[in-house]
């Protein structure tokens, strides 16, 4: 057993490669005539870009999406030349002649931005982020954007739905038409508003590129309903202790769990460090060997206690305790967050192991 | 500018090991006469093993606590042979030749530990694990435990305090109390209670060694009150994009901030992603040249948004937020959460920059 080899101890996460594929096959179909890029971004929404890029390519994905100009670099890396990469947050001072040389492409959203670009010459291609109603980044829709920008050479202009989770929400139909009067303004470039739950909104949000992220990984893009997607991500944690908790007897920090009758406790090497939220406890669960264990006490930064008791046959220590897989929406709402901060919170101390895709 | 060098557009985490070493120098003066050891689980509670160990070996430790055999592995080939390494963990099936060959001390917690550490033979040290009362991980007090692990090379007993960050709390005398029992059977053998909360309650807790965590790495570690750490902790991201936001405008995700008059917002590139955690909003802030500034509307993965109406002086593009440092304990309790799980939550996509003790 050396260094490199998984150990019992570790707490594992498989990544299901098939699945990636399988979900890009799905959002790709639902956006119609429009092409379907990929957000990328946050190391591939916490699951690993470096194994799930070259998936999405072999798909048929050419158009991808991080926020940093440093991960638009190791997407480079891995993506070779033949795809286009753009980067959500724009380009800060001094990173023009990077971007230039990589062949990434800034999505301009603020003056500063298109001054950079200007100044850098050449022009390289670039993106345009207009702000319809979401108010964290863009040039505002109101205003003179086409003035702004002239002479630069515009690939994309996009935008960001707010609301777009819930479909019903007046701001989706709000921010099509401000979008679609923008779009007016730049005759022959191609147009982009649809993340994951803008696919789902139907075909006026999805026009030439649309840009899925969650529904990739696994993870629910509307608050209610939607398409099953296939799990991406699953955690198998080792049971280092089963025993009994007798009627009054406390559970983990604070004492604050108590039981109201004799338990059977399995003690399990996961914790908050990685990404098994304070907030999970109570509410939250796991599996062994498929059946439901509710958490008790309070979550550790190393460990976490489970209620065994209706398990006919209780685990043994070195057995495997479950968490994600289709229940990751489930546990989102339990921690009180989306699967999206749950993907990106999994912690670095997991043995990671991708499977499917020929992986 | 490099792939490697500091990019303008990425956030950055500066971690004071001065503050770190003078942290463990005030743990091991409250620690009287047992000697101070060190938690560096986590990768040093997220903030990074490979340079914060030998800060703390430098400073007088001699003992470090992993929760991982894989972490002890990690640990081993930074701290070289010199030290002590304790496994929290213990030692699951198939791993004992593994810990005996880097001489890494399983904690053992649970009769299968036990069972592994006797059949692996020949008499290396272990430390033994006593429940007393957090009801989590370790060998009941009540049980006959000198019995079981006859025949042990034992270098330490320990357990652990379930309330020790409410020094009022009646489980902490309790636990003494058990401990103290415990202890008389195990003569020769040093022992360990306190953490960093247990440090503080006082020489009554402290017996042999101490094993601090939390106090190190700047965390307080009481619920309320307790001495002054040093800020260990400073993460400082670049503001993109500074707008005006109007009476009635919303803001981010789910359009559920409203401007009750005219703001102004700054857009910084930090999110959930890098740890910054969706509870955060509101109740959180930031500082921007000292001042604090309060986050408004959801935290996104990769952005967040802050009032900046208050400031004379408004910030450009590319000048710095701050977050974290002295303002710690103030933005976990922002988060609803602990100091702890805010450090180990911190995300991979930081530039990481160490300062002090000539790193």
């Amino acid at each position: 057993m050396s260094v490199d080899a998984p150990l019992p101890s570790s707490p594992r996460l498989i990544i299901d490669l098939a699945a990636v594929r399988s979900n890009y096959l799905l959002m790709a179909e639902r956006s119609g005539t429009a092409l379907c890029g990929a957000a990328i971004k946050a190391d591939a929404y916490g699951l690993g870009l470096q194994e799930i890029a070259p998936v999405l390519v072999k798909a048929g994905c050419t158009s991808f999406f991080c926020a940093h100009v440093s991960e638009g670099m190791v997407a480079r890396q891995i993506l070779g030349h033949e795809v286009e990469i753009f980067i959500l947050n724009g380009v800060q001072f001094g990173e023009a002649p990077l971007l230039r040389q990589k062949h990434l492409i800034p999505v301009l959203s603020t003056p500063e931005h298109v001054s950079l670009w200007h100044e850098a010459g050449e022009n390289a291609p670039a993106a345009l982020h207009v702000d319809t109603g979401m108010n964290r980044l863009g040039l505002p829709w109101q205003g003179d954007v086409p003035d702004m920008v002239k002479g630069l050479n515009l690939t994309l202009v996009m935008s960001h739905l707010a609301c777009g989770s819930a479909p019903d929400h007046p701001m989706n139909q709000q921010q099509l038409e401000r979008f679609a009067v923008i779009r007016t303004a730049f005759a022959g470039v191609r147009a982009s508003l649809a993340n994951s739950a803008g696919i789902l909104l139907g075909k006026n949000w999805h026009f030439d590129l649309t840009r899925p992220g969650i529904a990739l990984y696994g993870g629910a893009p509307l608050d209610e309903g939607g398409p099953v997607l296939a799990p991406v991500a699953h955690i198998e944690a080792p049971i280092l202790q089963v025993f009994p908790l007798r009627q009054g007897q406390s559970v983990g920090y604070g004492a604050d769990f108590t039981a109201t009758k004799d338990m059977m406790i399995a003690t399990v090497a996961i914790g908050y460090a990685d990404g098994l939220r304070r907030d999970a406890s109570p509410g939250g669960f796991g599996r062994i060997n498929g059946q439901k264990v509710p958490l008790v006490g309070r979550v550790s930064m190393d460990l976490s206690t489970f209620d065994i008791s209706t398990l006919v046959k209780p685990p043994k220590p070195g057995d495997l305790l479950c968490l994600l897989g289709k229940d990751l929406q489930a546990l989102a709402i339990a921690s009180d967050t989306l699967s999206y901060e749950v993907l990106t919170g999994l912690g670095p101390r997991f043995v990671r192991e991708y499977k499917g895709c020929g992986a």
